[in-house]
């Protein structure tokens, strides 16, 4: 059984909406009343083995994605984040100054995106798993859920695809990863401002690319009820991430718009505002952007790829348990 | 080195009070303002083989207790839980139906409370890890930290100590636990209403009974910068414990006053509303409490025993890395 599966069998024992939440279970974040402002929180653990490996990420890349990963569900509410607290599961092999580099790592995540580290819990474990908690700020009326994508919205990508996934996949060759593109997988890079840009544009539906371009534009058409056509074309792809995929055999279409980790926004806009609100949002983070397709009627998540074939992007995911 | 150590050396990194921050790291829980509210919030992970045993807890007794030892620390700070958000680290051998036992216990706990459980995040693992986030809500003004214990003050207990380090001698011992005491383990009780007593009643610090009386107390003391001293004949001590500590080839007093998982609550109050307030915070959840001691000047946490004898109480806390 699947992660989302497991997520759905457990829905009738959580919250949504309701007395003091504005939303609840199931979206980037939950979002709280807290008198006339609204609390974002978010939690994500990272579990060594399955998010990162020691090999591939020294422990300052690891307490630094253990941040950014969680102010990336925080921009993809279109809000900001403001403390951090960390859970801190620590084999007792972990030297000291590993626990320090970690730590160190945290920090300047939080520096980079002008939270507080206020604390957090440390015990002992055989699996080193740290898992951070960000809350934010945002005007409960103003946060972006996954589930108000319209059909004829247009389909915003600000950030490229395919960078974290490429990287692996030259490491699951027995390659040496292209320094740029492990870059992605070690040190991610949320899109807070470009998450605020396309809010403030109207943005109905937004999510961050963790799992795959896919499987996350498949939680936002899930909860919006809607399908999605996207253009292959399109795509705003890392540079050298198709080459680095063939090269390491494996399919680029399946790295980009299958991979996780890049930490892209993807967001469902009104047509008429779509294209600016990708110019400003990529252009206030420097990195690309684009409309890719656009929303439709039904529930198929379709990549159009040149020459009239098509893929069904919903299956592109990636799934902890099914992978 | 121990917990404690660590956590102090990794202090430069962390944020205490400051740009809307009330309470930062070091506390119970972390306060943070949100207009002119305060957010309380707190993350403790309960790992399996350190803080629970499938053979001791089942599932639902694992969830409940994850959502308890949070709500706890929300409680020592005076303030009331209001949402949790949960990150389970599953491994892949376990049920589906265990992880809905898992969900229920929670659910369970956060109906007691009266607490949302508004999201989270699952991912795999090899090992059992239970990660909760607990928010709450405060006066940014009433909150009741650890640093505000002055000489003089009362030392109040309010719940009874000893019944989950007991019943754990019990199975250290090779026999059958007191299904009475184990409870105590399995599924721990907040004092989130005597907190609120307590804290209305000024007490100047507060914290509550994870690790241990002594290393809980010695928390206090550094925090505040006083000593202690506590007298064995008057605390409240769990029907039972000690007849089964002595029963397992325990001392006593170690397990009452070193044994942890208790969530009783410590608090320090001026002397002249000491007694009331320790009376009605042990009316209002029906659990035993005393006036145990005073706090004094100097650094030194005195335990005094019967016949003029003594015992250096800060050296009885349970350290997961030293025990």
């Amino acid at each position: 059984m699947g992660e989302f599966d497991l997520i759905a069998r457990l829905a009738p024992l959580l919250d949504g909406a309701g007395d003091g939440v504005v939303v609840g279970y199931g979206d980037d974040a939950a979002v709280l009343v807290a008198g006339e402002r609204g609390v974002v929180v978010t939690v994500d653990a990272l579990v060594e083995g399955v998010h990162f490996r020691r090999d591939l990420s020294t422990f300052a890349d690891i307490g630094w994605k253990a941040v950014a990963v969680n102010v990336s569900d925080v921009a993809a509410m279109g809000a900001r984040p403001a403390s951090a607290v960390v859970a801190l599961c620590r084999p007792k092999a972990l030297d000291q100054v590993d626990v320090e580099a970690l730590y160190r790592g945290m920090r300047a995540a939080c520096d980079r995106w002008g939270l507080r580290l206020v604390g957090g819990d440390t015990v002992a474990s055989d699996q080193l798993v740290i898992s951070v908690t960000v809350l934010g700020e945002a005007d409960p009326a103003a946060v972006v859920r996954r589930s108000g994508a319209r059909p004829g919205d247009r389909i915003v990508v600000v950030g490229a695809l395919g960078a974290a996934a490429a990287a692996l996949a030259q490491v699951g060759a027995g390659r040496a990863p292209d320094p740029r593109l492990l870059a992605a997988h070690r040190r991610p890079l949320a899109l807070v401002d470009a998450g605020a840009v396309l809010a403030a544009h109207g943005a109905t539906a937004m999510i961050d690319v963790s799992d795959g371009l896919g499987a996350d534009l498949g939680h936002v058409c899930a909860a919006s009820g809607v399908g999605a056509h996207v253009r292959w074309s399109d795509l705003p792809v890392a540079d050298g991430a198709a080459d680095a995929a063939c090269a390491a055999g494996a399919d680029p279409v399946d790295v980009v718009a299958g991979g996780g980790e890049d930490y892209a926004l993807v967001a469902a806009l009104p047509a008429a505002i779509a294209q600016r609100a990708a110019a400003a949002a990529g252009a206030t983070e420097g990195v690309p952007a684009a409309v890719v397709g656009e929303i439709v009627e039904g529930t198929r998540i379709v990549l159009m790829l040149g020459g009239g074939g098509e893929r069904d992007l919903a299956r592109m995911g990636f799934d902890h348990y099914d992978a």
